[in-house]
């Protein structure tokens, strides 16, 4: 185990593909089995995304969302009553046509996502003004039938929240869209030190059935851009196909305003591929499943695995600590923490307690501080506080450097090969140009970003009138 | 809806099927939807079950589990490698046969269980006894293609958690499918104030696949038993179908010894079925999302709403408080409070506020107590631990009183038919005997309880020697 563990992992920089492969196996995180398409979340992986996912689920519980869950099994006549929906959704569900022995009268799909339960729901128990808001989500596993899957990135089966909100009005709606994508950016800029840039989609890019599509776009190491959540006013469509309606304030019936968004364990993907490094994974520490990882020196030496543990046990309220007391030699152990990115690592050896301090490697900088034992308490918690704030630094600064302004295709063209990353550009707000960007230069728009901002007054492409600013990229 | 709420339940004495659904569908457990078996779980029955699922998972990783995911689906194939296995799941799986509009070469089942993932992946990743104990456990939806289904208790999709665990001897497996039954029993009676009969299945009732299970058995208020928690050593079986050896400590290759175990959410109904009453659902203090619900009285009057909203601020760090602040009449919120089988109701009126005191009112007994408010904060949670333990003090009184002993088949007929609940019997071990009971009484073997036992030499039913004594009954 150990020589799989340290085994070089390929170069970042010469195949990042290859080196993201090794990465989520060689950290542990993942392993493949023989379902095409779909991964091991093993414990390492999973405790990451336990608190992801323990992070974001106190902030829905804290703006005021109850949890609830779905039926799995989507009967094929409900999916088909949004046509926006089925015409978006039906090429990619996985459809059960038997029970047992028994073929099905009705085929199932599995859920894809799950707005035409909640709606059929939200028929049944809404009825009045006074029902409203109703502000659900649910934690869940949703498949959706890819033909090139990459963990995490791109599965056939994926974990995720899904958020489904009714409202009595659009402006409701409109802010409940708007509070969503604030508390995804929140996650992902406090929790997991990824900078988002924040828009709305473009009507090709939207969700199918929403009204529009607000979304949080960040960008890899490699300069590939990734959608990293996603937050859809709904309008009133799938409340006129359901039949979702309520007696107003003023005695009117009338259709609910809806919102849906979600946000799922590809974002652990985009950790990897915004901090990692030739090393290994680098974790922001709010998320590391182990923040400090204790290393014994010369540990058969008297003393030194007896001070090792206490120290263990004198942090273990102020952060999250383990100790490799295994027979390795430290040189190993040093490549294991760091293949798993463990925030910080702690020396101790015989020296160190003749003394009374040890000395703290950041993982991200390699940097050495030499700390008083008695100082680690309040120390710790502060290097932690500063790795994690350095990662979101670095990672705005990749971005910054990584985005480009262009006026006409072929600084566009110049931007996506020189610099790669994002390229700011105006557009006419035609499909036919988004369009034919994409199948120049393999870029799609990200997103329109909320900030009012003019570079020019003619589109990238046509040159007619621009109509907004676009961010767009090639991306995962 | 507050008509609804209020609305008569059936009486439970008189037809305990119809109570059941009316307390799970007007306590707002659940709501049925065009998912044939499944059920939606609504915020109050999630909010329950989130409560059960954090106090178990504290155990869990208490006791060195780490948690993961497995894939949803499982290839035909991989399913069929443990042939005792198979035969027991094959009847009642759903299967995959379309992914989009291709038909798929090899079809897919929806896991109905996660042995056969977890035994391809230990196959992977366990070499050595260095790598042993692997102790794993998942958090996840299964589906079960079941004829006849109820809310909670048989749905065709449910919530639980699966533990699957290696090991490198035998008694270490032993060890483990005994700690994690007295892990589900102390959930049981501690959380969910339920008093459960520990023992072994007989060879017909064990699960597919294992060398032996041990099962709760709890009894509910109709004297029917209800399966509560099962833990399976699954010997090595798993093990040699799958080719899940390591070198031991001698050098040599062997099989692992496994084991798995199962917690689902048809606990909650149970508890539903131990506790409640005519009023409905009677919630244990440790699992409701609410303990103590404040009713202000005359609240229209000066300082009442105010005074109210006081107190739960000063309240809510002790317990988990809410208010009725909303413009029903109190008799209405007092039925909503008790269908919603609420602990405790907190009356709090102009009389009160002038005395400077309150009314706590238990829902198990319908007591009331006058408390000052100075002493609410140390009187509440004691309040609670006193429901708590009553609840389960009354569920156990109920179990003794409805358990019979039956030396012949009379008896036993006649256990059932006046007491109902368990019969304790003698049994030859014989799976003809076992079958004609149930033919002849509906009454299934319960479980075969740890501690010796011996009411007679002979077996109930044949009347040959008689190897072990068996809790029978009517079960869910």
């Amino acid at each position: 185990m150990t020589k799989q563990m340290v085994e070089k992992i390929t170069n970042m920089d010469e195949d990042f593909a290859q080196w993201y492969t090794d990465v989520v196996t060689k950290a542990e995180l993942i392993d493949y089995s023989s379902v095409r398409g779909s991964m091991i979340i093993r414990p390492y992986g999973y405790a990451i995304w336990e608190n992801i996912k323990d992070a974001l689920d106190h902030e829905i519980k804290g703006t005021g969302h109850e949890n609830v869950y779905m039926p799995l099994l989507i009967p094929e006549s409900l999916l088909q009553k949004e046509k926006d929906h089925i015409e978006g959704f039906a090429p990619e569900v996985a459809w059960v046509t038997h029970g047992g022995d028994e073929e099905l009268a009705e085929r199932l799909c599995i859920r894809p996502t799950s707005e035409v339960l909640f709606a059929e729901h939200y028929k049944n128990i809404i009825h009045s003004y006074r029902d409203l808001p109703k502000l659900y989500n649910q934690w869940a596993n949703v498949v959706r039938w890819e033909k090139t899957t990459r963990p995490f990135l791109r599965t056939l089966e994926f974990l995720w929240q899904e958020g489904h909100t009714c409202h009595e009005t659009e402006e409701d709606a409109h802010e409940e869209t708007v509070k969503m994508l604030e508390v995804y950016s929140d996650i992902c800029e406090r929790v997991l030190a990824i900078p988002v840039l924040k828009g709305r989609k473009t009507e090709k890019e939207k969700f199918a059935g929403a009204k529009y599509t607000y979304t949080i776009e960040s960008l890899m190491h490699d300069g590939k851009a990734l959608q990293s959540g996603t937050s859809h006013n709904l309008g009133t469509g799938f409340a006129e196909s359901f039949g979702i309606e309520f007696l107003n304030r003023e005695g009117k019936l009338q259709p609910v305003h809806q919102t849906s968004w979600g946000f799922t364990t590809r974002i652990i993907g985009a950790m990897i591929m915004v901090h990692g490094d030739d090393k290994g994974l680098v974790l922001p520490p709010e998320v590391a499943p182990v923040q400090v990882q204790i290393v014994p020196i010369a540990q058969h030496k008297e003393g030194v695995l007896n001070t090792a543990y206490e120290l263990q046990r004198s942090l273990k309220n102020s952060v999250r600590v383990s100790i490799d007391a295994s027979d390795k030699k430290p040189g190993w152990k040093f490549n294991e923490s760091e293949m798993k990115g463990i925030p910080v690592r702690l020396e101790i050896g015989p020296k160190d307690i003749e003394e009374g301090k040890v000395v703290l490697v950041r993982r991200d900088t390699g940097e050495k501080i030499h700390v008083k034992n008695a100082d680690l308490e309040t120390e710790l918690p502060r290097l932690l506080q500063d790795i994690q704030k350095s990662l979101y630094a670095k990672a705005l600064e990749h971005r910054m450097n990584k985005t480009s302004i262009a006026l006409h295709m072929d600084e566009f063209k110049e931007g996506l090969a020189e610099v790669g990353g994002f390229i700011k550009a105006m557009w006419c707000g035609e499909r036919a140009c988004e369009d034919a960007i994409k199948e120049e230069t393999q870029a799609t728009s990200r997103c329109i970003p909320f900030e009012d901002e003019a570079l020019s007054d003619s589109c990238v492409y046509c040159g007619k009138e621009a109509k907004e600013l676009v961010y767009w990229a090639k991306a995962y």
